[in-house]
């Protein structure tokens, strides 16, 4: 069946969640949103493009940073309402510099700080 | 800093999305919704606890099918906007019986399933 991101599940304000994980590693890189446009401009182009909603713009994930994501694989949810993209991550994907958004584990309780920002270049 | 899920930004419903993923292999299992008091019980019974937006009611994962999410670490991302599990899962994830919910890729524009159900006690 050809894909149409018309089909996939949209909330009230037109957009999806979409996960994106390191296709290599299988980390958990983020979490963003897609309008249908923007599903379709990833796959288009192959550069993981999201919806900000604080910009109200679409978001091509590192256009100003160099911190592309490479599309790899969209994956689709059993209810169509939840997005999965396989990228190749190119630096940090978190605007912390940090490699995942995901940095902050909670531990007996404790908000623990369990990864660094990436030195410039790695 | 001691851990609090009142400090997490939730939704206009209350809810913050949750990433379940394997703490063995890193495949991605499902996405679902938390509330505070989810995330409160998921912390500590140990047992992923999301809130069913269909039901409005707390959604043990696995209470009537057994496919149980225990809950390895919970981690908190840089905007407080979205949460990831890892697990240890007992069976499949999905309601379809598939390991996870997002076995439908989008190849060469087409949509294809990647995921054959999981056989009974596998």
């Amino acid at each position: 069946m050809t894909f149409d991101p018309a089909t996939l599940k949209y909330d009230a304000a037109g957009l999806i969640p979409a996960i994106a994980q390191d296709a290599a590693s299988g980390e958990v890189l983020m979490m963003a949103w897609m309008n249908a446009d923007a599903v379709a401009r990833t796959l288009d182009t192959g550069r993981v493009t999201y919806w900000s909603r604080s910009r109200s713009a679409f978001w091509i994930k590192g256009e100003t940073s160099g911190h592309v994501q490479d599309l790899i694989e969209m994956r689709v949810d059993c209810d169509r309402d939840c997005l999965l993209v396989l990228v190749r991550q190119t630096g940090p994907a978190c605007h912390t510099n940090r490699r995942s958004c995901f940095y902050t584990a909670v531990r007996d309780a404790q908000e623990t700080e369990i990864m660094a920002p990436m030195a410039a270049g790695e």
